[in-house]
């Protein structure tokens, strides 16, 4: 039920590489602003049933023969639309040895096109394809295993650099979204999870076509321009974010340890050592096989209309169909031995935990929302309670569900972390505490009450502006073929009982299917190597 | 230093899927009788110089026009030849979501040609590729995340086995192995390890020119005939190996926890789900990168002169060229946290620990086998006298380098099985005694002294036999560029020092390059779904 894996505070910050490539100051502000304070025509909370018959005579659905699933959705209150686009692949996608290739995507999305963003584009392409060569001269020699020439390979990579330089003489910096934003464009993003990766602004009606034009032509007709400047870019992001920051870290090797199998296992920005080596000719190929029509879902909300699907067809209609990538084969055998990472360092003490869970198509998805909420919405939640207000023990505390992603079959994850002279094994001990309560006994009437107010208010609120919206149609009608089941969700809430709320976390929060990473602090110390030399002194 | 990691017992036990592919009943035992007794002359071990320079003399090296590399090395004692093909690619190879892929090739090493093993290969071929056709339909049906049709998929499996079938009908069953068995091939075999695939056997010196057509049309034209049959009997040995025996289960856990970015992560019978769904069509798209002349190397021992070079070219030099492979660019992240697998199960207590080391071209290569031995070779080692021995508190304790392979940076791993009424804690505290022992103080003169004798004599005796020299120089000549350096090998081997054992001991044996993994006897108890479904009554 919950896709981005954004929309939770903890997950936001663990989610690794899904940066947002922001574009322009004040884009951030934009669809940050847009999420919080929807003005625009509240949908009837009290009459969902009303609500989606209204919805039924306002969406418009077409998959052209491409392939490519559009969506189309009347609100004319305001004369503004805003659009989401869905690739249904992300970094669970990256091809062996190439993890990260699906968020360098995210990073290139407003680069240019043929026509956008270059002086010269028969020479740029030349020059390009001359880059691509050089980097693959050099990158040969690089990888040698035995006999590596390190002059020649200063020599091909100065080659490298001569070609890229050369390349760049046809930039057009920023042009793409100057253009966007000089007709109105804001909260113009792009974001990567492991499952997917998105598109999205919103512009002044009047500039639907422009959209249109610039929206087809960016999926059809990228251009690698500046890629390893933007793979250099990729790279510092990684270090920041998980080389320098202890809780990335320990993420990183959290999830390594939990999959073994599926590609949860991997950080979606990349391991560094393939990340560093990525091409713009790997990434060309992914492009060729995940970003087809037919593995692609645009929805448009706003000020449109039936009649505009017509000029939608003429430009999203050229791009050239390919087969639908196939359905990853890779399944995550059951887990049956806990485990775990122990990191010991002079930094704030942490504590993490996850238990394997089904994917989102499972018949008890909404009940993981229950538990998720119960432990961790707000401040009458039970981990809150326990950990931060009564017991003193914890700074925060909490679980949340679908970790890293819920497309496969993600976590259901617990975090923490300890107050100033508190452990990590406190931490464990006490969530564990709570879990057993809520294996032992049912949670009380006004739990269950309020998960479901809470959940339903959510659910609709995020329908209340054109970006939400947009967003929400998008991801149904691409996970479920019907952007109607988003309704039925309502249905799903509606249906989770006390019973099953203890038999589910009965049935995953057991041992067996458990890993733990902590980090336990540690003065300072000397590194391995200072040991080695005294050892062998 | 050590290629093969059958060479060392548990290693063999461990090794996930290394099996043998053994063809008749007679073929193992000529393979270890060939190890085990070399009756042909033997090299003189008290001066390895004169035994280097009378190699000189009867070793060629060719590197044919196409890029595969030939050694030839007159041995005329016996009218016999034995060879050794190793293609340099292994498991570790195997492409995202294929994982088992290389192994393939092992089972379908001897299943004949275009010319070998048919009835009608035209035929055969039309109708080999509606098996994929049929499988590619079927197996799209059976990927969909939502809508699948049950009666559709059943129908498209039935369709399946039918073309199965019909292509069965051409196939002459075990053609290529009478023929070979017929001229008096002995020890037909092939193995894979993550590292590499490796194909050998023996026969008669005027069989040579029969031999060069059946191995240069088996490189050059495999048919991936009854692949599905031999896809399930994979399956069947991945059950065996790994899911129903404990050690299988521990180790493939233990090797997921230890890499998280490097293929030794991967188990090389490949995970259960993508090893079900691998098709002949990906095998062939795997043999047409890695099984192109510039990733082979082939040597031939025995009763052969330089001039069958010119015979071997006629039948290797037409095998088509094409790009060698690119090298991997993975590199496994170093490890900065301890990390473990804790299995609890009613069986038999194990224990298990690993530390990263470099890869073989590591100048300390040798003192890794230095402390290998030390630590484990026979009853005056360490761990034995030790752990079994004197505190009787093991029924086996060894240390082995290079696991799960050493072509790339492998673990330094020790193994225990505790006796009756003693744990693997117990097993972990008195290995980490004597780790703290190596560490602390230099070994004996004694010990340095046999670990040299032995190695020395190790790697000589190797070479008494031509299937294991014909083995050695493919693996030298391949790993180095040339074959030579498998005599400084002796050098090496001498210059290590107590210091040296000391320092590397101090450098890899720390906590933070730990990850163990343990099986701790516990009773049988209710399963979670028992509990669970009593949890929600």
């Amino acid at each position: 039920m919950r896709f981005l894996s954004a929309a939770h505070g903890f997950a936001r910050v663990a989610a690794l590489g899904t940066c947002l490539a922001i574009v322009g100051p004040a884009a951030k502000l934009a669809w940050s602003q847009g999420h919080a304070s929807p003005d625009q025509a509240s949908p009837d909370q009290a009459n969902p049933g009303r609500f989606l018959a209204d919805f039924n005579k306002r969406v418009t659905t077409k998959v052209l023969p491409n392939g490519l699933t559009l969506i189309l959705c009347e609100r004319p209150e305001a004369p503004v639309f805003s659009y989401f686009t869905i690739v249904d692949a992300g970094d669970a996608n990256d091809p062996g040895g190439q993890s990260g290739i699906a968020h360098m995507f995210e990073h290139l999305a407003f680069k240019g096109t043929k026509d956008i963003g270059t002086t010269d584009y028969a020479a740029e392409k030349i020059a390009l394809d001359k880059v691509e060569d050089a980097y693959a001269a050099y990158d040969t020699e690089y990888r040698k295993r035995v006999g590596r020439d390190e002059a020649k390979l200063k020599q091909l990579h100065d080659a490298f650099l001569d070609a890229q330089k050369d390349a760049e003489q046809y930039v057009i910096p920023n042009e793409f979204t100057e253009i966007a934003d000089a007709n109105g464009a804001s909260g113009l993003n792009a974001e990567t999870s492991l499952d997917a990766t998105q598109y999205f602004w919103s512009m002044p009606a009047n500039r639907l076509q422009l959209w249109a034009y610039m929206e087809s032509d960016r999926i059809a007709n990228p251009v690698p321009r500046e890629f390893y400047k933007e793979r250099d870019v990729v790279m510092e992001e990684r270090r920041m974010r998980v080389d320098s920051n202890p809780i990335g870290r320990m993420v990183e090797q959290f999830l390594a340890a939990a999959y073994v199998a599926h590609p949860y296992h991997r950080p979606n920005v990349g391991w560094e050592s393939e990340l560093s080596q990525i091409t713009a000719t790997e990434a060309a190929a992914f492009h060729k096989i995940y970003y087809v029509p037919a593995n692609i879902t645009i929805a448009v909300v706003g000020d449109v209309k039936p009649g505009d699907m017509a000029m939608f067809e003429k430009y999203f209609g050229t791009i050239p169909a390919g087969p639908k990538p196939e359905e990853m084969t890779t399944v995550e055998p059951p887990q049956t031995a806990e485990k775990s990472v122990v990191i010991k360092e002079p930094t704030q003490p942490l504590y993490l935990e996850g238990y394997h869970r089904p994917d989102y198509r499972d018949p008890d998805d909404a009940v993981y929302d229950a538990i998720q909420d119960i432990f961790s919405n707000g401040r009458t939640s039970r981990l809150y309670r326990s950990l931060v207000r009564d017991q003193q023990i914890a700074a925060q505390a909490e679980g949340f569900s679908g970790f890293p992603g819920d497309k496969y079959p993600g976590l259901f994850a617990f975090f923490a972390v300890p107050d100033q002279g508190h452990t990590p094994q406190e931490m464990r001990a006490a969530i564990h505490k709570e879990i057993d309560k809520l294996k032992a006994a049912d949670v009380s009437d006004e739990e269950l009450a309020m998960f479901k107010t809470r959940a339903r208010a959510d659910l609709l609120r995020g329908l209340g502006d054109n970006e939400g919206l947009a967003q929400q149609l998008a991801i149904y009608q691409l996970r479920y073929g019907d952007w109607r089941e988003l309704f039925n969700q309502l249905q799903k809430i509606d249906s989770v009982t006390k019973a099953d709320i203890r038999r589910v976390a009965n049935k995953v929060f057991v041992d067996t299917n458990r890993t733990y990473a902590m980090v336990e602090f540690e003065a300072p110390k000397p590194s391995a190597q200072q040991q080695s030399q005294a050892g062998a002194q």
